[in-house]
């Protein structure tokens, strides 16, 4: 039922771009975020939210209404109406622009947005949520907080907001009232923030019920957790800063989930037992405010259970689902009820090798038998689940429901591995229907009732096209569709295809970008740039398929780019991703070989000048590949290494390494040190010095190794920067990545 | 009367080695201290030590008595026989070497060692002084400290010993007892400590008086300075450890100075008053035991006063001198009474603008009106004081007294500024005679009585030369004459002279290093090595001039090395040094900018590829010269710099700048950070990363500043390594410094 589409072999064939001389030259500020003359070298976009079922664009200075029969444009309101009606002076605006506003209360005319609130004694202010009617211009609600506030969270139907400060949580209501959720929140006892460092598809720790009236919410018990020693040198006299940071194989912080009801002023604790060694994931409440789901896992994450709580008194009432895996399970998706039917609800697992929705019916009730997955999974369903999707290939997002239809539209790479295309499945039988022209990458979002998506999308020709299309019958009107902002550029040729993996039999995607005016009877200094760990990928079918600034950058300077995806990165299936288990590094690496012959076997690249870039699992990937393969890569630029995974943190870490105390072989035979002394070619680590993802600890021990085996490495760090290195010290940061490429590569 | 010798400008005329091709070349490891090669490739030298007026060699194997009249030594007693005396089995010896042995006792036959003593129920054990009669081989007192038992001190007349654990002090005895002298010892407060981070010639915390029954002790609240935070990340998780340092401008420690008595068990506390910024130096004992005397300062360092104190209460009794200065003074070394004379004593200032000796006499009280010294400084004598040694030229150091002459020794540089040589001067009317060949430099000490004196010298022709001399008639005898271990090697040509320093009168004095194979038809890439700051010099008369081993391993590499102390270094007078005061960098650079000039004028050198080096504040110096000069100089590494005069400590700091508060545009043009962007050239920074002298605050924060600036200097770190590399990690360091120059300035 779906279409295979070979363009991208066929593309493959094609530059993409034709040789343009006396075309203009990137600098890398056109190229990198954080460049003075980034965005506008980017292709032309659109800011929209929802209002209801209405598609609202917003930007500086107006929100319009898009009409999905032909496009056309409608204002809404202005900002200087808005900022009338939130009582602004005309030189003082509340607001500066209409970027951040919400529509909260569905159909009704009602716009939120945050504003400052009256000035205290310290001279700071507080914050306002102020809701607007914008027919009438009045105010219909205001929430204040103080103004060190973070994670604010506002319950749309009671307009509570929670909000935490200093590691307490706290409620604010729209009639003036602050509750203190907690009072003893610490550096070591933290509440309302998200816990388990953001693994398990984690990124909050406040869950309104959907009635507004409770609030379930993370409290993290980090005081066994020993603080990394981060510098700050900004001070006078520099000072260390604590930041909790459980090492694999260490102590762990512990996690509790409370549900608090703003009426009573009271919490109640879920009963999940000790906490020690567990995780507590995908926090969901029942449609009807009275359930509270999890997802729990051990700390092996072999192991995950969906067990509902009540809401009311914190029992632990059921489970409803347990799955294991002889690897690990990886549950990052909550449970998504039916809005038709709120005994059922959709859930994603990978038991059968590949991400699939399964619909689950709380009403009919099962024997729990152990039943068989994909490669030793093995899994238990105690109320009745039927398997939505199926096939060799992923569901990659759930965008919403579509109630009249009821259907379920989703996002997955059917089509071909590179791709992701939007489909509506109907529940009752799984019908599938492609919603989009099954071409490129498409993003979605869905209006209210799911009537109407707006699809964004790019494909290696398309720069950027955006459509509202009508659910029910897949017509579509285009509301964007961005000019080449780079047509007057000497653009590089960029092109994709395929070659096996060590394996023999797994096909993996690679980008090549040639250099500007290639000329293919010569040989050209090449440089792999890679990441290879999981959860992310470098080669999509998206504009220039996926390719980076730096790498259009190098191209002008004369150099082969080549990227490839290896086992172990995402989007291809759980084998595909967990074949790297226990070993990380040593199957990615191979795969890069394989990219390695495939490079060797081109007659214009220069087998002499090989280089490789990473950052990150990239930055292991590289310093392991010039410490491994010391007479193939002549130079080589590592960002943020990981040197050693017992340095990194116990939820990433443990899933694909296990313990340190359970796999020494592995952490031993994946560690960089022991092969300080194979050093050959330059190779230069670069960190942030305040690097709390992989912490210093990594490079600086990496270094000592070197030293000790008397080889040399260089050195970089980016005082005061973190994992990433943003803005213009981005900029810096490639100037000097390819400075260093300049000196010893060519 | 002293006779002025210009052989040092003759030989700068002629090569000192001619060219010596199909000779060895060296490496690093030859040619660097920690290098395994190292110690073969120095001059042969000798161990000694004095038993009483007799002078002792000692070796691995044996103490030897040499016989002043004709060198000739003979066996006093061998390792194996102290081993027998201390009980020692044959496999398991105490002592493994007669290296640490002492003569504690004057003539007596005592032998005094430091053996491992008891085993303790943790495994470890205990640390012996052990005193053998080695006439009978029998034990004449046994004094027995704790394990981790730091910085002890013997009082060899009462067999006291001083030392200190956690920070507290303790007295053992050679009865068996163990004395706490102070009990609330931590962090915060330390006892028996070194104070005032060494500078002031502060190089101990425990002064026994010269009977061994009191023990006068430094006493350091530190609990107001913060700790620079120095990260550990040797430790399972990266750990801070707490490293007091005060920075200049900052809150400073407080110190005060007790006296205890083991034999009552008390302590008695110097009643100096608040000691809040307030430096205590120089403590010394009366010759009877019953008065201390120090040298106090001020916060701003320039007021000295000498003050006595009575040991037994505590009281101050007098102000015996003090000294002005509109700069800063700096009070190094304590008082010399007279051996002969316990009311007289010897006494060092620079108050005429140079470094010599004075002769106060106790007995005769004076007026103590102010009298005015060179350029500003007064001074106040409240005592009768009398001018022993006086010239353009320095006292830098004193041997000590010949008691029957009643006379002084002591080295200075009259004879040429870049030699030491040693003069015997007669206390009565200040005659001063020459004790050594007037050549190179000397260094000497003194047997019991000063009748007879060890001089060990080298010049740029001599690689050693130990003789024993009489003090009385100059009698000398030769004890060693080493041969020059490189004589297989091809060794470039060291010459040495002066050029005008940028005042235009002042004479500097360099050293350069050609490229071995020397021709002077070419141009040479030339590297000057700077260190440019106050107390030290890196040109003198001995052995290569003090070529540094890395300078000939460039020499060999092809490039030529040129050094230059430039004004602000040591051993030339006050006004030679104070001309930094408040604005350090300004002068030094440009003296050696003068260096500069010099260097273009030469054929060989070529202007074009000129680098320069230097740690510490050469590092300072280095990075201001590459920020200053961005055309002169293409290629710098600076190791572990000062970037900004307020990251350094207090004592040293405020010395030559005043307080940031005090010197606002002083700080701001020394500070290296505002020139960050005219960097040109390529910059290494090289630190230790637990640096505790120039903190790693300095360079990162300089680092900082070139990001944001947009320039790239490079940066390495030797983590676990302090403010200098030590063993193999001075090898690597030099091998990555020597590449940066082949890799940019070649």
């Amino acid at each position: 039922m779906t279409k295979k589409i070979n363009w991208l072999i066929l593309l493959s064939l094609l530059p993409l771009l034709t040789m343009a001389q006396g075309k203009k030259s990137f600098t890398l500020d056109d190229l990198l975020p954080g460049g003075s003359t980034y965005s506008q070298m980017q292709p032309r976009n659109i800011h929209t939210t929802w209002w209801g079922n209405q598609c609202i664009e917003v930007d500086l200075e107006e929100c319009r209404e898009i009409n999905p029969k032909d496009g056309s444009k409608k204002t809404l309101f202005t900002l200087e109406q808005l900022n009338q009606w939130l009582g602004a002076d005309k030189d003082k605006p509340a607001v500066r622009s209409c970027y951040n506003i919400e529509f909260p209360d569905g159909e009704q005319p009602h716009v939120a947005t945050i504003i400052s609130g009256k000035e205290l004694p310290d001279g700071s202010r507080t914050q306002v949520y102020a809701v607007v009617d914008f027919t009438t211009g009045k105010r219909v609600a205001t929430v204040e907080c103080p103004a060190d506030a973070s994670l604010q969270d506002l319950a749309a139907s009671s307009k509570y907001l929670a909000y935490v400060r200093q590691h307490n949580l706290y409620v604010a209501t729209a009639d003036g009232k602050n509750m203190a959720v907690s009072t003893d929140g610490s550096n070591d006892l933290v509440y309302g923030e998200a816990v388990h460092r953001n693994e398990f598809g984690i990124t909050k720790g406040t869950f309104w019920s959907p009635d507004g009236q409770q609030l379930a919410f993370y409290r993290m018990d980090q005081s066994m957790v020993p603080d990394y020693p981060q510098v700050d040198i900004t001070t006078r006299i520099a000072t260390t800063y604590p930041d909790k940071y459980p090492m694999a194989g260490e102590a762990m912080h512990k996690v509790t989930v409370g549900v608090f009801s703003p009426a009573s002023g009271k919490t109640v604790w879920l009963q999940a037992g000790d906490p020690t060694d567990r995780y507590f994931t995908n926090i969901t409440w029942s449609p009807d405010s009275r359930k509270v789901y999890m997802i729990e896992l051990n700390r092996d994450q072999n192991h995950a259970e969906l067990v509902r709580y009540d809401a009311a008194t914190g029992t632990k009432e059921a489970v409803i689902y347990e799955e294991n895996h002889p690897k690990y399970v990886e549950p990052m998706h909550g449970l998504l009820f039916l809005p038709w039917d709120d005994s059922k609800f959709i859930y994603q697992s990978q038991r059968d090798g590949f991400n699939h929705l399964y619909l689950f019916d709380l009403s009919q009730t099962t024997e729990g038998n152990e039943q068989k997955g994909a490669d030793g999974a093995t899994y238990r369903e105690y109320v009745k689940a039927t398997q939505l999707t199926s096939g060799k290939w992923v569901v990659k997002d759930v965008v919403g429901f579509s109630t009249k239809e009821k259907s379920l539209l989703f996002c997955s790479n059917e089509i071909h591995p590179l791709q992701s295309n939007i489909y509506k499945v109907r529940v009752k039988d799984g019908k599938r229907t492609l919603m989009d022209n099954g071409e490129g990458v498409h993003n979605a979002s869905l209006n209210a009732d799911g009537s109407l998506l707006l699809d964004r999308f790019s494909s290696p020709t398309v720069a950027r096209s955006v459509n509202l299309t009508h659910t029910k019958n897949g017509k579509t009107c285009n509301v964007l569709t961005a000019e080449d902002p780079w047509k007057d550029y000497n653009v590089p040729e960029i092109s994709s295809g395929s070659i096996k993996a060590a394996d023999g039999v797994t096909d993996l995607y690679y980008r090549m970008v040639k250099p500007v005016d290639f000329d293919p009877t010569k040989k050209y200094p090449t440089v792999i740039y890679v990441y290879g760990g999981p959860h992310a990928h470098n080669v999509d079918a998206s504009r220039n398929y996926l390719t980076r600034g730096w790498e259009i950058y190098m191209a002008q300077k004369g150099y082969l780019i080549f990227v490839l995806d290896n086992r172990g990165s995402e989007h291809r299936g759980l084998a595909f991703e967990n074949v790297t288990f226990r070993h990380l590094g040593e199957e990615e690496m191979k795969d890069q070989m394989e990219g390695v012959k495939f490079l060797k076997s081109l007659p214009y690249v220069d087998a002499d000048r090989m280089g490789v870039h990473g950052w990150s699992y990239g930055g292991f990937m590289t310093t392991n590949l010039m410490l491994t393969y010391p007479d193939v890569f002549k130079v080589g630029v590592a960002g943020g290494p990981v040197v050693d995974w017992q340095y990194y943190e116990v939820m990433y870490g443990e899933r694909y390494m296990d313990r340190p105390q359970d796999n020494p072989e592995g952490y031993k035979n994946s560690g960089l040190r022991p092969k300080a002394g194979n050093l050959k070619g330059k190779l230069q680590i670069i960190i942030g010095y305040n690097d709390p993802v992989c912490v210093p600890q990594h490079s600086l021990s990496f270094l000592r190794a070197c030293i000790d085996a008397g080889t040399h490495p260089d050195f970089f760090v980016y005082p005061g920067d973190e994992h990433n290195m943003m803005g213009t010290d981005r900029i810096h940061l490639h100037e000097r990545i390819t400075q260093y490429f300049e000196d010893y590569l060519k």
